[in-house]
């Protein structure tokens, strides 16, 4: 079944739950006004629905494959990224100057979230243009911003990103690849890199890879490492980039999902590459688009959970079981069906209510500078892409059992959405790894970004209770309940933070999707019934999180040296 | 890797922490001593471990496909099931007047556990044989049961169940398959199965299914359903069954998991059939061996999590990333991975004690008759059938999440245990309509079942405080909090009790949990560990779910009719 662009959703959680107005009455995004926004969306979920949804299964029967060397892609892909390219979609929230719209985040991330829900394969290869486009911006040297950002702005070509080695995945220090001056400003780099998504294919003029390496003088550990730029093809004599690099794919994995995204092995042999940033600033260089990245992989869970959900509904509305409640009829009318139905609803409300709130503050940080909006926003990153990812699993899981038998049939479509979804709970960063981001860094500063959130949610009850929506209380006493383990968890050592650090990353989540569904019924009534349905059903599984983060660590390390 | 058979862990749990020792003192299972037992579990792991677990790699990459009409199953697939056959596991708990063993059905849970952990698409075949058989033994004339079990109970032939139509799911009474008499004692049965596990083999000498269909005066929905046994060869003259009879596979579906295992749409195009049972009684005779085919697939979720526990916990053993709060190391050090093994080891611990204190209570039924132990199984067996395919689906999750990126590479093996257990919760009736039946039939009798569970849950966390548990404390307020929730769920409608069944069943489930890891740790105090992270961490999400329980159905149907 097509997938539909929820671009009405998207508008209203924009405007009316998450503040977008806000960014559209700055200076900097005056241009993003909520009906130019619309019509932005609106053209997107177009591309979204029209020419990206019928390749999703195209993508996972025929995977990419690697045949004497040339990554080949499934057929009709070339076409649906020429139609995101063409769309300018690569270069939404990209500077104008090399082409870009210059658009908010918060309407990137909503783009993309339609991309992901129709294609997820796909739309792998334009997000991480879109990382590296933030990542050379930033810290790319004049010439090559000049050279490679008009060109991955267009999508003519495409940009990757390479850390991950063997012995090298969460602890990137330990990467082994090497760089060596050669003298004239380049540098011949060495090594081999794993999961390199898109790291190849056989419709794009150039791959950029953005790559992590060691120069000779680096230290041990993440204080060495460099960063380098280092395209397939290099200019001859003429400009023209045609001259092979050295370097090349030399395996596509075999993965539980994504068959339409070629992960590559990569092998660097002395190619020629450009040190971008300062020489051992490498991590520095990738924290700079690390939060968007997060963000982007956060819409890439709900933008499948959306999809399942599509799914599960349309068919739930036409498979009739039994007799339920409301007679005969659907098995939408039994309780648990119901019930399942409704709970998917409220955690993709929630969890994209969440990514756009994310996005509203950098957005709001960029063009204001304010450090509380950025510090806002850094919080909001790990608990945006962990819930984010965790809804897309979570949601495709229910949506199987939604459909019965026929959910683990690969004809249906909705076993892709599970397999597809999954690895996001991994990549760019572990939702383990997410936890602990949480209660370390984004925990610094007393809390502030944490409290002030709190106290957002508090008054958001308030406000809801004031007007008549008397289960709100239930999410005033979470918020209190919330403020206490916060300041349990400030006052604990570091293992016992991390022993509980994904509990408090999801009970964390689970209050603000509900502070989320509040302001939502209160800006249009009708909402109410699912605002109920979130805080009766999905929040309260908070308390046991909670009761989890008070533990510390001691029950794990009965018998070791931290007990 | 090569799955390690946890029989050690079988013999502690039925010995020390279900009570099996209760069974193997009554007259009808003397013969079942916990020596006997213990030599009857390890001959069975030891095929788990150097027959069957080789297999499954090899039946996934390799699937069951049809071929001109042939069923061509794996490579190795013919071989692993003759060794099944061969020693006698078919039919270990099967009436030894027909060659079986007659062992209870506690150590025949705990085989099927082994062999379902090291190669679920092939146990399926013999699991849905002991089915077949249990229903001949109850329900055959004396002519069917002398021809049909000595060969099904030997493995020669193989059982398979018909009763899902593409209509008819969930909803078996809407089938539209017909059956007429020939005039002989014979039927001819007509109509189409689809899902229909093993339907057919290319080792197997004969296929028998025991199918649903409608005789010409059946009445409308379940009432008129009767049950007939259809082979797939017949007798010739000389008494050999190699007469095909009209009954062909059409198709073999494509499937998330399980590749190995044929899963079949079969054609009945007046196949020749014998009733079995009373005309119309179809659906009651179903029912016989619903509880034990409920508990194999319960074993099912639970052999699969244990292998991917298994997988999870070698890898961070030897997976080193960055340094953890016990030094430089393996990533077991590390806090959060820490949790998630841990509480994998919890939940594997609860959902096996669940299912084979489950098979205890329908031994000793057998063995004594008393309706006491009837309902306390009848009460368990949808628990253990929802909490044990959850918990296989759980912790397969949590183990790719550990394997980090490996964990989505087919190679690593990690994510076939995923793909193959997520059907198991859907299968011989979905998890919610295990939910269903608790929160119905399970409950009439005023709840005496549940509230003696919950009443042995209690005094259970008394000796552990006594024994000096402090965490107990907890056990016996969550048994105090179930028991006011199982008395309010009494008290509502059906429709009411339908919205919270799922919740309720989970947190039974976590309460028993919790409560047989107290007894473990009464019985060795090196348990205790474990036995503080059960409860600790996967208890308390209780509290969120006795809250939905209590919520009723109104925030489901708030624009229908129920609200």
């Amino acid at each position: 079944m097509t997938y539909r662009a929820p671009v009405d959703e998207l508008c209203f959680v924009l405007d009316h739950v998450v503040g977008f107005p806000a960014v559209a009455a700055t200076d900097r995004f005056a241009h993003a006004a909520a009906d130019v926004t619309a019509a932005v969306l609106a053209e997107a979920g177009q591309l979204a629905e029209k020419v990206l949804s019928p390749l999703n299964a195209v993508g996972d029967h025929l995977p990419a494959r690697l045949v004497e060397g040339v990554t080949l892609t499934p057929p009709g892909f070339a076409n649906g990224y020429r139609a995101i390219a063409q769309g300018g979609w690569v270069g939404c929230s990209a500077p104008p100057g090399y082409g870009g719209m210059g658009l908010p985040v918060a309407v990137t991330a909503a783009v993309n979230e339609m991309f992901s829900g129709a294609c997820l394969a796909l739309q792998l290869n334009p997000l991480l243009t879109q990382g590296q486009i933030e990542a050379l911006a930033a810290h790319g040297s004049d010439e090559i911003r000049a050279i490679y950002l008009p060109r991955l702005v267009s999508g003519e070509w495409n940009g990757t990103m390479n850390l991950t080695e063997p012995q090298a995945g969460s602890d990137v220090g330990a990467l082994r690849a090497r760089a060596e001056p050669l003298g004239d400003g380049r540098y011949a780099v060495k090594g081999q890199k794993i999961y390199i998504t898109w790291g190849d294919a056989d419709f794009m003029a150039n791959t950029c890879h953005l790559m992590l390496a060691r120069l000779p003088d680096g230290a041990a550990g993440t204080a060495g490492i460099s960063l380098f730029l280092v395209p397939k093809y290099l200019p001859d004599a003429a400009g023209d980039f045609v001259k092979p690099n050295a370097v090349t794919v030399i395996g596509i994995e075999h993965k539980l999902g994504l068959h339409g995204s070629p992960t590559c092995v990569m092998d660097y042999d002395g190619a020629v590459g450009w040190l971008v940033g300062e020489p051992h600033r490498g991590m520095s260089a990738m924290f700079t688009m690390m939060n968007n990245a997060r963000l982007g992989v956060a819409v890439q869970g709900i933008g499948v959970a959306e999809a399942a959900l599509q799914r599960a509904e349309a068919f739930a509305a036409g498979r009739v079981q039994g007799i339920t409640p409301l007679g005969n009829g659907p098995i939408n009318g039994h309780a648990d069906v119901r019930r399942m139905l409704a709970v998917m609803r409220a955690e993709v409300f929630a969890a994209r209510a969440i990514a756009l709130a994310c996005a509203v503050a950098g957005d709001m940080a960029t063009a204001t500078g304010d450090a509380a909006w950025r510090r806002r926003a850094a919080f909001l990153v790990p608990i945006a892409k962990a819930y984010g990812t965790d809804t897309g699993s979570a949601v495709a899981d229910m949506a199987i059992q939604v459909h019965g038998g026929m959910g683990v049939i690969e004809e249906t479509g909705v076993a892709q959405l599970l397999r597809d979804v999954r690895v996001t709970r991994i990549y760019e960063g572990t939702n383990g790894i997410q936890a602990m981001d949480l209660v370390s860094r984004k925990l610094a500063d007393d809390a502030a970004a944490a409290f002030a959130l709190i106290d957002e949610v508090g008054a958001g009850a308030e406000a809801a209770l004031a007007a008549g929506a008397g289960f709100a209380s239930l999410v005033m006493v979470a918020a209190q309940d919330l403020r206490g383990a916060t300041s349990d968890l400030l006052s604990m050592r570091a293992v016992g933070r991390q022993a509980g650090a994904a509990a408090y990353l999801r009970a964390f989540a689970l209050v603000l999707g509900a502070h989320f569904h509040l302001r939502a019924a209160l800006a249009d009534p009708a909402r109410a019934a699912l605002a109920r349905v979130a805080v009766g059903r999905v929040l309260p599984e908070y308390r046991g999180l909670l009761a989890q983060v008070r533990l510390g660590a001691g029950d794990l390390y009965a018998d070791g040296p931290v007990s």
